[in-house]
């Protein structure tokens, strides 16, 4: 897609010192993956367990073990196992009463699934830009932003342009770093404008001292394979509110009203429970979540000192008074550029060692083009700026022992 | 729910038979519930397989393999895994090109999952009249009812009353019996009507030879745990045409173009796609099909001499010219009344012999009660008369061996 002979050549001198970087963290194994599963614990016996006992499906008792392991582990009232996060997220808006018509304020550096949840409500997403710092949805823009196209009315916020209800607003800890949430839950006071968390990559991140997820109406994590622990495929809602809780525990699993035998549903729902076979994986990764966490800090310190002095390339470090579980150690160019961007890409990828890009911009996929979006200055530097590197669990134990 | 007191005894000597017919099929053990899963091939060692490499999540040599399988031993060109069976009739019914605002005509008897489908398109369900000889939809009455309701327009086939568009009809094979398929073809070439088939519950049901799922657009399948055979949860989507397999692939898996790093992707998605962990287990599963349906069969025909002098029990045999899975073993009452089904449903659960009677019909839960219906009188007489009986593989194999 790039003609390199447009590019001027900036110097082969910054993939070389950005291999060089790489290599001088990394173990010499090739390749070294982004971010691989890693089943050294209870995997194995636990997921036995299913299939000899045969609760392998909606119920059993690792659903119940996982979603309890879950809110303790993150300090939430209420954990609720679901099929995976897109689920998670799409059932999350529909808690936030997300409906048919409205718009949605999505991060538009985010993964796909962000604004499809949007879509599976039948709703707009409304795309916002993000913060240099944390590479999230950035409240003091967003602040600004509302100022001028929202408008309060009896029936909530809504889009002066478009006459369509503002109905919530998603941030997305990116690759584990907290978005920062005083400002944002300033923002969801002042303009009555309901958060849901897309908490997706940020399991173990906490900011301010409590978990990422919590400071919402709900918040949506991610057990797919690439995640800090998996469950194959599977997701999770993190509730605070007993109510809410358990009806999304309902709309996730048919709506059934508990009977003996008869089969009463009293709603429209979803089959987006998580299998028991699925949440025993879960259950034995989440006893190694806290090594991960811990190893994958210390790998993120490895990076962040090799880089401390490189002119082009900046580590993104944890925001301040928080903890990021560095899910993908990410770096970044001073000076941001596609062509760059992929060169460096391209290098390190050749050699064996597994980087990649920041998701391309929500608004310029062929189904979001014509979604109202506020201006993108940093999310589009930000976009020809990021690189995740190699941050799997074996290979962050590997490094910090 | 009911009141004992207003009901005419029918005679406590229907509830001894009944026992008693039961008891001369099934084993003495207590419980035996309605169809438990059996784990008794390679379950384990597939399962484990993926736990040893890692390749537990979107993508993995299993669901490959479990796809190609299905394709295999179905007669079908082609089989997509998907997440569960509401996912794959939800994403069944995109691809024939159900939207917002349509109508989709369904069986009143059926489980509320066939109605949910279609409210996740943003469409409306339009209930049908079963048979009373194969227990799904029956085209004769859907044939008249069409003539009363429905005009020809350039844009397809209209309800007349409410001027939506009828966008496909979606038989469902209950219980592992097939529709009358022959009679529901001539509907679709006639009033230009997509059939999207409900197969679920009829992997292994044939159809005049040909199976179950492979007469429409696509037909979809489940593979929950209480299924004929099981993957903890998932689904599939059996397909014939190439270009409509690929792209029900494509919207299953985020709609990502292939790129080595680029997230690009062209539509709005879902992730729908089934984790390796769970088509490892089917794939074993899938090993064993044709002993479960064999034995089910058998087990079935046990039943159907058991029952075959009862004035007022009669068992439900596969339609002729087909082969019925026979999922769950069927009775139902000469006399339907829905206070005798559930002392019938009492007498067995109360002494472990797990029975369950038919779903409530569709049109009378709260969110479809005001959904457009055709007159329902075979469904109701059927809901009221429909008793499923324990047919798990493991019950099946022990009676028949």
């Amino acid at each position: 897609m790039m003609n390199p002979t447009s590019i001027p050549d900036p110097g082969s001198a910054i993939e070389a010192r950005f291999l060089a970087s790489l290599q001088s963290v990394l173990p010499t194994q090739r390749p070294i993956v982004l971010h691989e599963p890693l089943f050294k614990g209870n995997e194995s016996s636990y997921v036995q367990e299913c299939i000899d006992t045969g609760w392998v499906s909606s119920v059993g008792k690792f659903v119940d073990r996982f979603e309890r392991d879950l809110a303790e582990m993150t300090g939430s009232r209420h954990a609720v196992a679901i099929v995976n996060g897109t689920a998670a997220l799409h059932v999350g808006l529909k808690l936030a009463g997300v409906a048919t018509g409205d718009e949605v304020l999505v991060p538009a550096l985010s993964f796909v699934a962000t604004a499809n949840a949007v879509s599976h409500c039948g709703a707009t997403p409304h795309f916002v830009d993000s913060s240099d710092s944390n590479l999230g949805l950035d409240p003091q823009a967003l602040r600004e932003y509302l100022g001028i196209v929202a408008e309060r009315t009896g029936d909530g916020l809504r889009n002066k342009s478009t006459g369509r209800r503002l109905a919530a607003v998603v941030p997305m800890h990116a690759f584990g770093h907290p978005v920062d949430m005083d400002g944002l839950l300033a923002i969801s006071r002042d303009f009555s404008l309901p958060i849901v968390e897309d908490a997706a990559e940020s399991l173990g991140s906490l900011y301010h001292g409590r978990h990422t997820g919590t400071f919402g109406i709900c918040g949506a994590l991610s057990f797919n394979g690439n995640k800090i622990v998996t469950t194959g495929g599977g997701g999770a809602l993190l509730i605070q509110d007993s109510a809410l809780a358990q009806h999304a525990k309902h709309i996730t699993t048919t709506a059934k009203r508990p009977h003996q035998w008869a089969f009463f549903h009293d709603e429209v729902a979803w089959n987006y429970r998580m299998p028991n076979l699925n949440a025993a994986l879960g259950c034995a990764q989440l006893e190694r979540l806290d090594a991960f966490v811990a190893a994958k800090r210390q790998l993120a310190q490895r990076y962040q000192m090799t880089f401390a002095n490189d002119p082009d390339i900046r580590f993104v470090a944890e925001p301040p008074g928080c903890r990021s579980n560095y899910w993908l150690a990410t770096v970044a160019l001073r000076h941001p550029s596609i062509e760059l961007r992929d060169k460096l890409l391209a290098v390190a990828n050749d050699t064996g060692l597994m980087v990649r890009p920041a998701w391309t911009l929500l608004n310029k996929l062929p189904m979001y083009q014509a979604c109202p979006s506020a201006p993108l200055t940093v999310a589009t530097q930000l976009e020809g700026a990021i690189i995740n590197l190699p941050s799997g669990p074996a290979v962050a134990l590997g490094v910090g022992s």
